[in-house]
Parts: structure tokens; sequence; C-alpha cells
């Protein structure tokens, strides 16, 4: 019995993936995975997701090195979320050069960019 | 041209909630909005889900009393999740009476679970 059987994966194999930085506890990103992303993701000790946009399997930082290493697997009570916990190499977790996704922040009703950019992300992904 | 608006809400209506305890970090759980759901939640200031396996709008803590007050709401860059950071009425957000839905952890390719049971799930639902 493995550690992946007790998922009980969604109608398209996935679950929902939460990572965040294991020192400062900012939620960097939420992703998704399949079978093959966490058996991945543990033997690696680094975070492979899938991605729905291209339909393969997605090593964070391939492109950008910004890789993430896992410190520390969690599943939630209804098994439809795990949790990594991880050192963010570089601080930058999102594709626009911030330390986190969750850059937008509802204010009187508007999402504003409250987060500043720390690389460029011609710099991050050599365009 | 409503913050509601700029969420591109998925084939069944829902975006992914991760909601975290503003002043720990913890993350405490993940579930799903609709649209009624995530106006609710910023109209009241407390979290409201759409729970999938009932089919009805869900205020976290109806039953048990556990509600989520909410301090920020954040969406991330491609906006397939919020991100919520609340104030834990009572410390506890999952139903089996733990401080966070994330309580079992990957040990030597086992779930275990890792954290304390703080209050007994008999107490909050008056079972």
């Amino acid at each position: 019995m493995s550690f992946l059987d007790e998922v009980p994966w969604d109608a398209a194999g996935l679950i929902a993936a939460v990572t965040q930085d294991a020192a400062s506890g900012r939620v960097l990103t939420v992703a998704w995975m399949n079978r093959a992303a966490l058996a991945e993701t543990v033997r690696l000790g680094e975070a492979v997701y899938w991605s729905r946009s291209r339909q393969r399997l997605w090593r964070k930082g391939e492109q950008s090195g910004h890789v993430q290493k896992v410190l520390e697997v969690r599943l939630d009570c209804d098994a439809d979320a795990v949790l990594l916990k991880v050192e963010q190499v570089g601080g930058v977790a999102c594709h626009t050069g911030r330390e986190s996704c969750f850059f937008r922040k509802l204010e009187d009703g508007r999402w504003v960019a409250a987060d500043p950019v720390l690389k460029d992300p011609a710099t991050i992904y050599g365009k």
C-alpha cells in the first residue's frame, strides 16, 4: 500500500497542491499534481506539478532555476489537497518575478498588486 | 466591473480557496468558492465556501462556531486560486478538532497524523 493509493485522485486524476515557504510561512503557489507528479516530488525532494495547460509534468524551476526544495509534505483531512513546505530557491516563486503568486490583494473592491517585483521576468527566462 | 468578474471561474463555476491563519501562518483549509461564496465572504468578512458534497453555500463555522474572520483576500497570478488570511475563532479549523486540516504528514512513505486533537469533535458538533 503506497501513500499514493490513499489519495482519492479527482476525475481528472489530480489533487490541488498548496506550496508554502517553510521559513516565512508565505503561501507561494497553488498548482496541481497527478500521481506521477506527487511520486516524483517525493522521490526528488523537489516540487513537480502537473501542468494542466501543457498537459505534462512540470518540474518547478526547470526553466527559471527557481526550484522548490521540499521539506515536508502534508495531506488534508478529506485528502483532496496536499501542502508542501519548501525552501524556495531564488526567493521567487511567481513567473512575474515576485516572491508569491498571490501578489494581488483585494482593496476597496479591486484587486491591487501589493508586492514588489524582485527579479525582472526577462532576466529569469532569458527572453 | 466587479472584482468577481476578474475571476475566471472554472467549468463548475468554482475557484480554489486556501485559508491561512494570519497570526501563525498555518495553512488551515483548502476549500472551494463559487461567485456567491466569494461575494458573501467579502460582504460578511467571514469565510463562506461552496460545499461540493452538499451543493450549497457553507458558512464556515455555521455548526461548530469556528468562524473564520477574514482579514485579507488575495488572488494568484493566473486567478485560479484565492488566499484568505483569517483569524480562526476557537483555534480549530478541522472537523476532527485539530487546528488545521493538514494534520497528516508524510513520514517514510506513510501519512502519519502529526498534530494533536484540540477539541473533541463530539463536543464541537454536539453529537
